[in-house]
């Protein structure tokens, strides 16, 4: 008998197939048996009735613990009041493995303990439809690009030396050529890229070995770096503004289901329209000012300064144009302010802090040279970055985007630490 | 004047537009000047007259060399004798940066040079049209699965322990929880995954500190794992075959210019379909044995073994059913020959060697736990694996790719070091 797989039902009403799967549920009512199958793909309500099976395969039913694996046979029915929509009338089923005293029960556990069972957490239905959110947002993201004729262009995690400081990176030995750092950014990659193909995206893990125990944070994360050659900072929040609209609406579309499960208030993600407002960081601050909150100019946005802001709104804003002072050294100085670098954060709604951060770069060889003096870099490291601006400089700009961050979001999570597979965080490296 | 990409000028015939780029060519004839641009994108053959334009305009010509920057205006043509097809009648041309001596010329050069100066080699044409198709084969790995209701599973980078020993495995300290070491494969984690799931796909780097110094190594390569719950060794190479004929046939579909500038003989490509060729391990030993090379049943098939027995066959072949004393604990003994595993490995064509290698997993707890014993493994490192056998356990099976060795069969490339943007290798860690 053909395996179906639970999502596919609907072109199976009527049929006798196979379902192969794990207990979800289970209940009894006089002589009928109800049993929710999950196969990975959705849930399934299957029904026995004493005297329609064989009584040796009717008792198994009591032999069934959650999680157990199993096969059911039987005839598909469409059943409204039944999870999915469809119904199984049993007529055959197979134990596979009865799992004795599976650890996660329906019951509240704290969450170092689903932590360590991670690698069984993710069975549970809220972590379920989060890593399928997660998919949805990674694939769309890759359509996005792929669709607007950008390169993928994959870069290293291996780097020679440090993006911006080395205290925050993780460190490995290399052979006999000394310390090789795990990248915290392909940026300058992807700079190299965009001279080559114009446009490119960057997308793969990245390292930070900061100390912090924030929600927001983890060691090991996903971050997905646009960079196009011509663009300028204005061209660039465009593209992060159509970028945010086909994610989110992507998700909308595709995952109405998972966004139920999570209880996902969407009324913040329908509005994810452009144009999204945009403000300069002045007018930030003007923001901050008139909420009474004290905040020096020339002082980056805090967590909080960004939960204000961002609550002005009714979807994720942009502000642009920080103090050059607190902004990396590769970033364009604009024109009209050289204090002010041509930079852009856009900051999610509800509290959910900045999602991408980019600028337009400094396409001035001089320029760059003082800024890495400046910011006191070594010149003999970023030899090969100096040869983008040496050999056809041209204006660009780009910006990278946090996976995390942004499923956090979207799914309306609490913390990051449920929206990748397997977290790693400064005190967590198992399973 | 609208920017327009080379890419797109086929709906641009007649009209005035701005091409945004980078002198790649140029040649004059009598008072005719032709540049040929690169944007990234394609190339176009633009031609200047004298009068046409002001002198200025055309003496700008003499100062252009090789990958400087400039904006050329001009209406678009159809002109089949073009590259592309298309030609631009130049009204204007404005340099953005001369570039001074661009080191690599249309000479030879030496494979170091070119390997130390990689940022700006991804501009030559080869090397682009090769990222080109990585970036196509990658986009169709993601496209099979997703198409086939694959869930994206990313396994963690940073992993406790050793999947297959620690000999070749890169480590970093882990703040006050010791070690951590880079991971060599994502499978036991898309193994928990297909349990939740159903059919998930592992894809990110892999990392070996391995001192290898052939054409087929790198320290840091990218692997794409499908593991499917429920499907047995059969399955498995049919998933196999289904996914090389996908991935060939959108490389044929999508990148006949890129193949043809790297002169790929395409031949081989095209008989890339179902079925494939299977043979035994067995089988694969007669093969060698009939070719007069000592070769002893019980060893495993070495790079020399492999290419002749690829040899034989028109299209990718299937190897499956090897001795278990040469393969990973992890993968199911067959039942009818206990001295054999239910492995299975993809040999590519034209001496090309091993771009899939997987296996049935073994799924019973007992058994687990033997091969962990005579593999000397330590049971608590697999604790958490082995929770996926007393929990529900299933029949499962799936592969990795690795998608630079695909890249370079794929590309009919004799080194993997052009399959990537920036490859790491035992001695190169630079730019």
């Amino acid at each position: 008998m053909p395996r179906i797989y639970i999502e596919n039902l609907g072109s199976h009403v009527g049929e006798e197939i196979r379902i192969s799967g794990w207990l979800y549920n289970k209940r009894s009512s006089g002589k009928i048996r109800f049993l929710v199958i999950r196969d990975g793909s959705g849930l399934l309500q299957c029904v026995m009735m004493k005297g329609t099976v064989p009584d040796e395969v009717f008792n198994r039913f009591d032999m069934l613990t959650q999680e157990s694996s199993l096969n059911v046979y039987g005839k598909i029915k469409k059943e409204d009041r039944a999870p999915g929509g469809f119904e199984m009338e049993v007529s055959n089923l197979e134990i596979i493995q009865v799992a004795k005293e599976y650890p996660i029960t329906p019951k509240e556990h704290g969450v170092e303990f689903l932590m360590d069972l991670r690698h069984l957490w993710l069975r549970s239905s809220r972590q379920h439809a989060i890593l399928r959110v997660r998919h949805r947002i990674i694939k769309s993201i890759r359509d996005f690009f792929d669709n607007r004729g950008f390169v993928l262009m994959d870069a290293p995690i291996f780097t020679p030396a440090a993006c911006e400081g080395t205290s925050t990176l993780f460190e490995t030995d290399y052979f006999d050529l000394g310390k090789a750092y795990l990248t915290q950014s392909g940026q300058l990659y992807g700079e190299a890229g965009a001279m080559a193909h114009g446009k490119v995206y960057v997308f793969g893990p990245t390292f930070r070995a900061e100390k912090s125990k924030t929600r927001r944070h983890l060691t090991e994360f996903w971050m997905v770096e646009p960079e196009v050659a011509f663009n300028d900072l204005n061209d660039n929040m465009e593209l992060a503004e159509d970028f945010l609209e086909y994610i989110v609406s992507s998700v909308l579309k595709n995952c109405q289901q998972e966004l139920k499960v999570l209880e996902r208030d969407t009324k913040f993600l329908e509005s994810v329209k452009k144009p999204l407002p945009k403000i300069s960081y002045d007018e930030a601050v003007e923001i901050l000012k008139k909420k009474g909150i004290a905040f020096e100019w020339g002082n980056d946005l805090g967590g909080t300064d960004e939960t204000v802001i961002s609550e002005q709104f009714d979807r994720p804003v942009i502000v642009h144009r920080y103090p050059a002072q607190i902004k990396a050294f590769y970033m364009k100085r604009d024109p009209k302010n050289p204090n002010l670098a041509l930079a852009m954060d856009v900051l999610a709604p509800e509290g959910y802090g900045e999602i991408i951060g980019g600028s337009q770069r400094e396409d001035d060889f001089d320029a760059l040279i003082g800024r890495l003096d400046e910011h006191k870099l070594p010149h003999s490291a970023f030899d090969w970055y100096l040869d983008l601006r040496r050999f056809g400089s041209v204006p660009h700009a780009g910006f990278g985007l946090g996976i995390e961050r942004t499923v956090a979001w979207i799914c309306g999570l609490e913390h990051v630490r449920e929206t990748i597979p397997f977290p790693r965080m400064i005190y967590r490296l198992n399973p």
